[in-house]
Formats: structure tokens, C-alpha cells, sequence
């Protein structure tokens, strides 16, 4: 097992996944704000940006476009993921092989489990084959660990979204991906549960350029290690710009005042 | 991952699929409108039409014929495919291996993805192991890309119809099969939302000649890539001159009118 | 793929498939009327008349008495089957693999499947692999394709048989074997929708002699290859009789009056 | 295929089957009645009296004490069972595969078939592939054929259980284990149904001294091969006496009242 | 097959496994009365006592940890569990491969099955293989044996109890964890039941000091192995001086007066 630190996931001990599976989890229309994200290649060039510490794509995103941004890009291969078109109890199909993702070159791998949900077992087990898959290939674990489902009154409490960070560590992944609690102090717990697995916090839908810096901050704060984020990058005009104030923030310790400078 | 404009399955980057599954999809009624085409001889007679990219069938009528056609028929085999004689949430069974279809000498695989439904996630695993055989055996891949099942309310709306396109596109496809949508507007929101996936319009019952024709050529210029179609030829009396046009109309950026033509 | 008509299934082309399974599908009251048949040693004897191409028997009556008759007797493994102690939808053990089968010296594989039933989808996957691992040991199958089900609502209809027959060649059988529709224009049809898969009539319930040589000959008629039975033979006293009858009509093209000479 | 005969699990075409699952199938309170029971070397230690043709057990019974009684006794290794803690339709875990019976030197293989529950077609799957992994290692097979579930009104008629016989010959078990009909006519029936499968009867509760063997020894005059017996052996203080008994009876012809001599 | 005795996991045949899978089982809160053992550091340390024969942890937490601690602590790798974040019949996901435990170094393996539960059956199975597995690695396997679900009325009646631990024996278990009974006699029975299978209590909740060693005293006292304790070590301050007094009771044969002493 070779240490996270020394992986491309990392720099400086820090991580900022920018995440571009919402074709498939939302559907095209989470492309209406700024059409031409739905064109992947907008979006491969984002993943350019040296702030950027792993890309998070479905596997046909990935085969048709890394080869060419290979050099640039570190590629998170999402291994599963599910359409938003059917309802039902909480699940994920499982899309793409470990043994696939590592050939194609991939740098990492994510994993969406849904604790709490009435697929929970099956998905856990899910998790074990391709976490122990990834480790045959040397890559580390991004768990999305999202508790949901028929269990779970209230997925936003602070003990809920502990426990999912927790079973990050329990369950073998290397970074646990993660909501944002309502509070600093529920962003401390759930960083401490989970041990040495590195926290991330999962960047939501778009909010306004201080609001998502000082949310990115407080997760600094409370130890975490950085940002999955999605909308709040590729949805913005300027979104080269957020990602220079991303990496003040998170990788040169910018105050958000002086990361903001970095827009427009 | 061998190019798709370098396989078969398509000329000059253009397709049309002739697909003849009615048998197992609809059942021997199919074929009352013209009995001589419940004979699979007379339809592998007609894919030998230079129009036809690649032809798309059963492995009971792939063993059966293959072998006498192998020079002048491209084969698209379709591994999954079900009865209507049965009730019940959307599902397609897996008939045939990869590996099977590729040792009869399959130049593309075809499989059917019904996203929405509560069998989705299954479909898509089921998939991830079809797109993952085929490109072993560097065999492109069309997704059959039709929403519907318990949660999709309208199968039929643009965003519904785009949503599958984009499906094909996440999950590792080479090509696109949809439904049309009302209109001109929501095939292109369908061919953008698969990128560099080639989008081919699904023909459906049998039109007046004009009216399939301008289906065609809407497809077309709202930059689909062409057709997989099959009553729409098989179902006419003149199969051979419907192809001629659709030959013009497709490759050879014919008018309507000047394809129409071509019809007697 | 051996042509079927090198195989010891066929003889000029027609076929006529002994059959002993009741004792797994019914149960032991199906030989009361003639207790001797219990004891499958006297419908192995019947089995080595020349008139029959093959005898269709469970593993357990296959691995017992098979090796005594291997030099008289063509083996059709059935390799699914379920008893009618239990309820539910429609549905069939795998209760043999072809390896085993063809280990033994089975001539060819037989496989019910129920178009039509909420299992469908699963029986199919099954053929699937019986198939292809039938297709490996070159041992043509027959599909005892029996539409019926929660989705069925008239497993007598025309259109459903026919439908019934198409599967088998969709799905990659060599044989379909049918209940015969209550009409010899229905059996026309059945046997059109199989293409080049042959056609049998299961025999059902005895019948009074005439009567079961006749819908013989209706099937012969119709285009039908031949017959699998097993009642209308091992159920009457002078069955040897009855295979010469049938040999007559089935082989030699004799009347239906010719072949009742036959008979005592 | 070795024949029986030539197994340690047949003496003279006799079977004696003692059988020792009852911790798992009914819990510790089966062994109230004579306490030192619950130590299996009790038991194992009843087993090694000559009359034992083989003695069937679960694989953690026969992994702690096989290695000690492998020169006295023939070890059947019971795969499968269940406790009877839970509620639901007949079923039975496969606890034990057969590779690793073999590894540990098991005589023959014992399984329960439950025909007619709503989970036989899984069960006979499941027996599928004990039956053949038991014949890659020359290994016969008993099977504890208990038709039984939601399909079985009354398990106790004449034709239900010969339907359970009849069920060990179709799947391919050289032993059918059964439980007794109400009359000597049901037993023949039963065995008779059977064919050259060897019939046994299942021992039930305790009984008196001489109901036990009257009963054993109108399964022998019914055609039956033997006995498969535990409570009504070894949750007698005469354990020892019961099995000179036994062997009278079953392998020396005696009558009921020279074997009833036996016992003090 | 090792001895048990002759590995890690006994000392002087007697147990005393440190059991921290909490934060899976129970999530984060359960750390919240001692905080910093929500840092699995903190309880590997304590784990390094000599009184712990071995240390039962989830894949990830062993993973981190313990090539830092593998001169000082036996590794006890539990390869099953789940949350309590969802409802539903009792059921326990497989996280952990037997294979990819015993790479790591694990000297044993854990277990648990819910018997009684309506997927008894598919846990029992899964035991199956993880049992072979590890019979394969010669490690040993511990079956935290807890019979509880829908059939289950009283889980803590000492026939359920008794039922539990001769689960361990039957299925081929080594150690038996077991819930303690009422009662001495309770817990008599269920190490009668459990033959040559070790069985230890489970610790459960914390209690005082005296009740605690109390009930492990009874344990012993009842011919049990020693005890498998969590929270009644690592949520006390003085969990070391804690072990101490286990060491003195378990190892040492101390009165509950003499190991009391140990403790401040």
C-alpha cells in the first residue's frame, strides 16, 4: 500500500477533487446554466488547472477523453453511479471495473456507499471487491460516503454524517467524501472520526463566491483536507479564476479575503 | 479502442443499422404486414444493401445465417433482448456472450439499457460487463438507450430523451439508439448531450415515405449521426429502393425530395 | 456448429424424440395406468426402437442407465426440469450442466423455457449458457419452448405458439418443441415463425390411437419435422407397435391408415 | 462412477445411516433426554459399532472428531442444513462444499432436497452442483428427499413421498432418505418409485423398543434398503444394544422378535 | 488444521479478545464518553497489553494500524459487519476477504451470524467460505454467534443461547462469542452445547468494576474461555489496570477480591 501522500490525489497533504459525474447522476439538465459543460472537453480543461489534485468521471467520460489529457489531468475513476430517472431505496450500479479504470491508466478510485440504505449491505460488499481490487492495483479509495435511505430520518444531523466519515476508515478508503454539516463543530467530529483518512467535503450546488470560500475555509479549519467540488467550479463563468482562489485557499493557506482577490 | 470511423459500423463517420429482433422483441405479428419477411432470408438478403452499415440480430439468427452472408453484411450482434409476452417492470434478458458473438465474428455489440427503470441498476451492471468483453475484443458498442419503466412518468419529453443519450455517453458507449423526440430543438439537446457519441434515431412503426424521410433527415441535421431502423425497410415492398434513398439521403447528403426519388 | 442433420436428432431429417421425464414433472401417479413404466428400465427398452432419434431423460435416469444403453440409444440430456409439488410462477431447475451431460455422452441438450412467465428473463439467461456450452460439446439443442405465465393469458393461442417457436430461433435453439395449436393452419404458422429451427409436436395426454396418429400427420403436414412423446407411447400396452406406427407416418411417409396396420 | 455397492456406505446392499445433525436442525434441547449426548463423542462413539454403515454429520461435527474415529468409522457429510430458529418457507443452508468434505476424507455426501417449497428450484440447483462435485471425487450421494412448503398440503401421503423418492432417481442421488408413509403399500410404492435408487427410512422421534424395529423391519419387507437413524439410536441408554438389534435385523435377516433379543 | 492452542489466539488455552469495531456497529457516539478513543491509536495501544490475545478490528482499522503494531498486538480480523444506521432483518455485510486479511497478517478471523434471522441461510453460506478460507490460511475462526431476528422471540432465553454456541460447533467454528445468559447454569449449558469449541461472553455494556469481573468469574467459573470485551476496557480511564485485573482473573486464577486490587 503505498502512502496517500505519495499519490497524485494528494498535494501537500491537501486534495481537491474536481467532480463531473452529474451527466449521469442528475441528467442533462444540470448542464442548462452554462451549456457548454455539457460538452466534456469544457470541463477536461478545467480539470487542467494546477489546483486540481484528481479528476471524478464516469468510465465513458474517461475513455474518450483522458488519453488526450493524460499529462494534465489525474484521473478518479468513479466506478459507480446510478441515473436519477427511476425512485426506489438508495443504490448505486457498479459501472466500471477496477481492473478497466487501472488500464486505462486511472490515478484513483471512487466509490459512492450509501450507509443506512436498505442496499447498504450489498453495497459494502460491493466496496470490499473493489477496494481490495484497487489495492491489487495500488490506487487509493475516494469514498462518497452519503448515509441515506429508508433508515435515515435526518441525514444532515452531525452524528449521521460522522458516522458516515467513520465508515470510510472502517470499511478500508482512503479519503471519505463528505456533506458539509450544518456547523464547524459537526465538521471537527466527523474529521476525527475518521481517523487518518483524509476528509473532503462535497462542494453541493452553487452558491455565491464567499459563501463557497468561507464553507471551504471552515473545513480547513476543522481539519479537513479540502474540496470535492462539481457545480461550484464548472458552473461559473470564471471558473479558472475560483479554482486560482481554490488553490490559494486550500494548498498556499490564503485567507479568504485574499483568495476572493483571485475573482474577477 | 479502435477508432469508430475506422470500424464497420460506420461510412464516412454516418450509420444505418438495420435491426431485426422483432421476432423475440414483438413476437412472429411483426411480420403479418409483409409474410415473406418472418423468413430471416429475406431480410439478410436485404442488408446486403451497400446502405447498411451493419444489421442487428439474435444469436439464433446470427448462427443460423451469419456464415452465408459473412462477406456482405456487417453483424451487430444484440446480446440482450426480451418476450412482451410478459407483464412487468422494464428488464431484458442477456442471450448471448460477448465472447460468443465475437467468435461467430461480430463486427459491433448491441444491448439494451432501459434507465428509469427498477431494474436499471442491474441493466447497467449487466452493461458494464458487455461494454467491458467488447472492447477486449475491440468491438464498438451501440446502447439501445430508451428510458422508461416505473419512474419515468414521460418517456417522451425532451430532457427525458437527452437524459438517455448522455446515459450511453457516461457509461462507455460507441453509439446512441433514441426514441425521437417531438422535435428538432430536443434532438439536439440529444446529440449534444452525447458528446462524441454518435446518436442514431430509432425508426419505429412504419411512416408514409415522405414523413420517414424528413424524420431522417430532422435526425440528421440536428446532427445525429443517422438510423437504425427496421419495419420502417423491411416492412415495404420496396425495401431496396426505401434504402437507395435512405442511402442518399444519409451518406450521400441528398435532399428529400431527391431521395424521395429513389422510391417508385 | 455440426449441421443438425449430421447428428444422430435427426434421420432424413425428421424427428422423434422419446420422452421420460414425468417422473420429475408430475411425479409417480403419471405410470399408474401402466405401473411397469415406473421403472424406467422398460421405457429405456422402448427407447431402443429404431424409430426413435433420441430419448429425453433427467441426469439421475441418464447416469443410471444410460452406460447399458449407449450402442441403442441417443441421449437428449434435459438439463432443467422441476417437480409440480410447488406453487408459483412458472420456473424450471437447472438440474444438470451441459459438462456433466456431455461427459456422460449425451447426443443433445434439451431446455424448457417459459416465454412469458416473470421468470422469463432468467430462464433465458440460462439457455443462454446452456447453449453456448452446448455449442462447445457441438450438441444441438432442443427448446421445450412452453409460453405461459402470469403474462400469458391464452397459452393456446396461434400467436403465442408461433411466438413460442420464434424463440427458439431467436434464442439459438436447433429444435423447438411446441404444443400443438388447435389448428393446422396455427401449426403452419408455428413452424414458419422457426425458420430453419425444426418443429416437434409434444404429445400431451394419450390419446385413442387415430386420433394421436392424425395430429401426427396434421403436424407432418404443417411443415413439422416431427414429434416428441411420451405418454401416447409408454402409456399403451403395445407401444413397440406405436413406434412402428409412427415410424411409418414420420419416416417412410406413410397414410395416417398405413401406420394404423401397424397397431394390433 | 464407482457403483454403491462398492462404497463403505452400503454392507451387504444394506444401509445403516446414523445420523448426528440434530444440534443444528433442532438445538441443544434435542439432547435433554440424555445429557451426555450433547458431547458428540458420545455419539461418535455409538458410531463405530459394526452396523454403522456411515454416519452423518455437519462439517464442524466432523472436523473436530473425524480424525480421530477415521479407522471405526465411514463419515457422510451432511453439506447442508438450517436451524430451526427461523421462520419462512423450507430451506437449508449449504454449509459445507464438497471439495472440502473430500479433503477431509468424507465416504459419501448427504443432502436435504425440500421439493415443493417455494425454494426447491434453488435447492435443486444447489444439489446440482453437490451431485456433481460428489462424482469428481467418486463420492455417492444421499439424499434427504422431504417434499415439504407452502405447495404440499399433507406430506404424509403415499404419493407425496414417493414423489420425494422418485425426486432422489430424476436428480441423480445414488440414496433416498425418506420418511416412512402410514403403510407397508406407501413404502413399496415409494421404493418402488425409486428405481435402483437406494431407499432408507428416516428414523423420527423415539419410539418403544419394538414399534422401532416393526417399522424398520416393514421398510425392509417393502423393498427398502435400511434405516438412517438418530434419536431412536442414541438417545437410548442402550444405544449399543439397539444397533446388535439393528444389525440383525437389516444385515442378518433376523425376525423382529430375534432381534428384540438384543436388548436387555 | 492448527491447534487452536497453538496459535495466537489462546494463551494458556484461555481468551481474551479486545473487540473495537464500535464505529462501524454503533457509529462515533459510542466514543463519546471516552473522546479519545474515538483514535483507533489509542486502542491499539491498549491493545498491546499482554492480557489481549487478540486485538478484533474492520478491514480499514487493521489496515492503518497494523503494520505499526504487529510485533505487539495478534490481529483478529473481523470480516463481516454493518451499521446501525438502517433497519431491517438482521443481516451483516462481508467486508473483508479472508485473503486479503490474511496478507495483511491477520492470526484470526471473525465472524458473525445472526442465527434466526431470515438471512440465516445466505450468513451461513457466507460463513461457509469465509470458514474454508480460512481453514486454507490455518487461521483460526472466531463465530460471534447471536441468534436474533424476525423467528427469534427471546434472545436471551438460555436455550436461544445454548442454540448459539453449538451454531459455532456445528458450522465449524473455533471460538464461540456468545452473549452471557442469566444465568451460571445458563452459561453451562452453552459451553456443554459448544463440545470442544471454546466460548467466550461478549462484554457488552459498561458496567461497575465488581459486576463486570463478576460476570467474567461466572464465565470461568461456568467452564467458558475467558471474554471479549470492548467498552468495559477502552471506556474506562484505567483500561491498562483494567487488563491487569482480567490477566489476574483469566490467566492467573485470581479470586475477583485479588484482580480487583489491581485496579486504583
Amino acid at each position: 500500500m503505498v502512502p496517500l501522500t505519495d499519490t497524485p490525489l494528494t498535494r501537500d497533504g491537501k486534495i481537491l477533487i474536481l467532480a463531473y459525474d452529474h451527466g449521469l447522476e442528475h441528467g442533462p439538465s444540470d448542464f442548462e446554466a452554462v451549456p457548454e459543460t455539457m460538452d466534456p472537453e469544457t470541463v477536461w480543461d478545467i480539470a487542467t488547472h494546477d489546483a486540481v489534485t484528481s479528476f471524478a468521471v464516469q468510465k465513458g467520460i474517461a475513455e474518450t477523453y483522458y488519453p488526450s489529457y493524460r499529462d494534465d489531468v489525474n484521473l478518479l475513476g468513479k466506478v459507480n453511479g446510478t441515473s436519477n430517472l427511476w425512485m426506489g431505496e438508495y443504490d448505486s450500479a457498479v459501472n466500471w471495473t477496477v481492473e478497466s479504470a487501472a488500464d486505462l491508466g486511472a490515478d484513483a478510485i471512487g466509490f459512492t456507499l450509501y450507509g443506512g440504505s436498505n442496499n447498504e449491505v450489498e453495497m459494502a460488499e460491493e466496496f470490499r471487491d473493489v477496494q481490495e481490487a484497487a489495492r491489487d492495483h495500488d490506487l487509493p479509495v475516494v469514498m462518497w460516503s452519503y448515509p441515506r435511505g429508508q433508515g435515515v430520518k435526518n441525514d444532515t444531523k452531525d452524528e449521521v454524517i460522522a458516522y458516515g466519515s467513520r465508515l470510510a476508515l472502517e470499511l478500508g478508503a482512503d479519503v471519505a467524501k463528505i456533506k458539509y454539516p450544518g456547523s464547524q463543530e459537526g465538521m471537527e467530529w466527523a474529521v476525527d472520526a475518521a481517523g487518518p483518512v483524509k476528509v473532503v467535503m462535497s462542494g453541493g450546488s452553487k452558491t455565491d463566491d464567499r459563501s463557497f470560500l468561507e464553507s471551504v475555509n471552515a473545513v480547513l479549519d476543522a481539519g479537513g483536507s479540502g474540496l470535492a467540488v462539481g457545480r461550484n467550479v464548472w458552473q461559473r463563468e470564471n471558473a479558472m479564476e475560483m479554482l486560482d482562489a481554490l488553490e490559494a485557499l486550500i494548498f498556499e493557506e490564503a485567507s479568504v479575503d485574499d483568495a476572493l482577490a483571485h475573482l474577477g
